[in-house]
């Protein structure tokens, strides 16, 4: 009997184990898969202007780099986005008789994420279409990229520093080079 | 001896039940990526009229609401669909001489998912492009959104719901707000 | 005693069986996460011809098939990409004064995933925009399909495959039906 138990408690011993490393290795994906996640809040929260949503995917002190300025903290980039909303709310244009509000949407593509215990790395493409035009035409409009670093806070990540590059802009584009890894 | 069994036990239990911890963590990344998969073969089936896959993407008694209409069921998916297959069939229009069948292709983007034990919701951004001209020049011709109400199943996840909403089309557009959270 | 030595055992073993079993399922989401990395990793090294980066994505025999043409192995690989770079490198064209290099970028959406021990499988979408004209404006211009077949070596996922469709080439068009499962 005491063989058996003994047994029993090395087999559950060897297999905890085995479990626990699994779970080790399985953090990249939950990790990931969070940091996806925020990634897409992030945007359904810019194009809709839910400006409350969208600093808080920022840390407190988080910062948002557009090249041509850079704000840091949640009041900074909300003011800053505030500013700047004449320019890309498209719903805010003249509606045409007959017609509905145009619309404008920034997409992600492409995320490359590196993880290291509770921070990230991650570098992924954007694009944006619309169709603030007579005919609600859908028109892709600019597209660049995203550098962004992210820290993990009682479980839950959260863009620290954003940097968005931008093709259609001179002085707003990439540096030269893989911007991955 | 008893001491070590004890002892060899009890280690067990806490490395198990911080496995069962960490293993519960890790399920969000595990039906996130399930619900992924879903989203993509989805739109491979879509675009090659593979009905019989696109309808099993749904439950039984899935509901494909297109704000437009909305149908409830396999059968009734599947109805729908093939009705609507002549307005965006594109490989079945006109091919020029020397030329090939115009295709058209849905992508999906953005995925938000939120999990609550068998059931998820799923906001995301879906646009189409196709070559449907007799350059067969790729050209973007719409773009929405969807919302998801998801389903798992014996280990598989469904579509239980999912809303379609499309900014081409007056009456279809999206509601106000961010549609996500 | 002993009948709380056996308890604590067994119920140490049932907890490990389970999570052991969680474990196994969540092997799909590690191996889906690491395997869009790849897919992420590979377009970064692509647009920005880091050659060195790309190779590496796939395995030393790797085989890289366009249709057209097909090349095995990295060195062949690296080959054929600097062969027909003049071809897509965008940034290499003329300037006009007051502006900047063009860009190109390929994107991925749609993957889905099949994995079988070491071995996946994976279909997705590829679409392309780029800025080669006067006013650098964002245009759509290419898009496919891949075709994946990919193996993990020492835990690190390679694609072994890669057979790259283009519905704007005659000749290079997808078969007929669902590619996808």
């Amino acid at each position: 009997m005491k063989k058996l138990f003994y047994l029993v408690a090395v087999i559950s011993l060897i297999l905890t184990m085995s479990c626990a490393h699994t779970g080790r290795l399985d953090s990249y994906a939950e990790d990931r898969a969070q940091i996806e996640d925020l990634q897409a809040r992030y945007l359904f929260a810019l194009d809709s202007f839910d400006m409350d949503t969208y600093v808080e995917t920022f840390t407190e002190d988080g910062i948002l780099d557009i090249v041509e300025y850079q704000v840091e903290g949640r009041d900074a980039i909300r003011k800053a986005l505030e500013e700047s909303r004449p320019v890309f709310d498209l719903s805010a244009g003249d509606i045409p008789e007959g017609s509905y509000p145009a619309t404008g949407r920034h997409n992600i593509t492409n995320i490359v994420i590196e993880v290291d215990g509770n921070k990230a790395y991650s570098r992924s493409y954007w694009f944006h279409y619309g169709n603030d035009n007579p005919e609600r035409k859908a028109v892709l409009d600019a597209y660049g990229h995203y550098e962004d670093d992210l820290v993990k806070i009682n479980g839950k990540w959260f863009f620290k520093k954003r940097v968005i590059y931008n093709e259609g802009v001179k002085g707003w584009i990439s540096p030269p080079g893989n911007r991955a890894w």
